[in-house]
């Protein structure tokens, strides 16, 4: 067992070595676009939690991550997505590799993305009940790209 | 030495698993603001290699970049700077720590961000005189705030 540890050790150096001698490809977008989901996914838990009823509703806090979920939205991010960057080739990646091959109609669910978060903006703010109702739609179009274009998460 | 190697792997997979056992202080949150500030550089860097004549200016290219910037610094990033998540708490950080406990001025400093941005969204599709004026108006507000605000990179 400790043969393994010290064995996959030796591996795990040798493949930093590798990377920092040669950085895997696209490292520097995948971490822009993953960075970009976190921050979406961070804002998205604020709702949620409210939502949930996990954390008391503020309307403030609910206007200001709506706010910038529309933000992120605007962000042109096709300089990310950029073939040669999906898992099959770096698997820091979570990006399927169908995605730079195959037409999954990505954009049309980016649409429904911004879509759902200027009704979520439109609502977030004005009650708690309106908050719950923008959520399923939003949750929903996350969902509906993650399905098709990201490497199941455990 | 092979001996120091396998003493550092070790204590590599040690503070792995005591990682995802225990995340990093805000780790997301650490995660979105690097991935945000990477965007930035991908698209500066479309400009700078163009600036340099590295590679042939392009009108279409740099409006893209520069618009990105622009909508890069329409998001609202402040809850991602959270007390705590300073370099001193997360070394994956490279956030001073005087950044949450000091006045830095970050604020004004975000704001010639975004006027070199827009200025450079002006200029960036006019031809390369113009974007080679917005060049260093636009570092000198990146250098700016990683001036005061970053542990300096190697």
């Amino acid at each position: 067992m400790k043969k393994f540890f010290v064995g996959l050790a030796l591996a795990t150096i040798a493949f930093t070595g590798a990377a920092s001698a040669q950085e895997a490809p696209f490292a520097k977008q995948i971490k822009a676009r993953q960075g970009i989901m976190v921050y979406r996914a961070l804002n998205i838990g604020v709702l949620g939690a409210m939502a949930k009823g996990e954390v008391e509703y503020n309307a403030e806090a609910a206007q200001k991550a709506a706010d910038a979920l529309v933000s992120s939205g605007k962000l042109d991010v096709s300089m990310l997505y950029v073939p040669g960057s999906s898992n099959a080739e770096n698997p820091d990646s979570t990006v399927k590799p169908e995605v730079f091959t195959e037409d999954l109609g990505i954009g049309a669910k980016a649409a429904d993305f911004n879509t759902a978060a200027e009704a979520m903006q439109a609502a977030a703010g004005g009650g708690l009940d309106g908050l719950k109702a923008a959520m399923g739609p939003l949750g929903k179009s996350c969902g509906g790209c993650h399905e098709v274009a990201r490497i199941p998460q455990n």
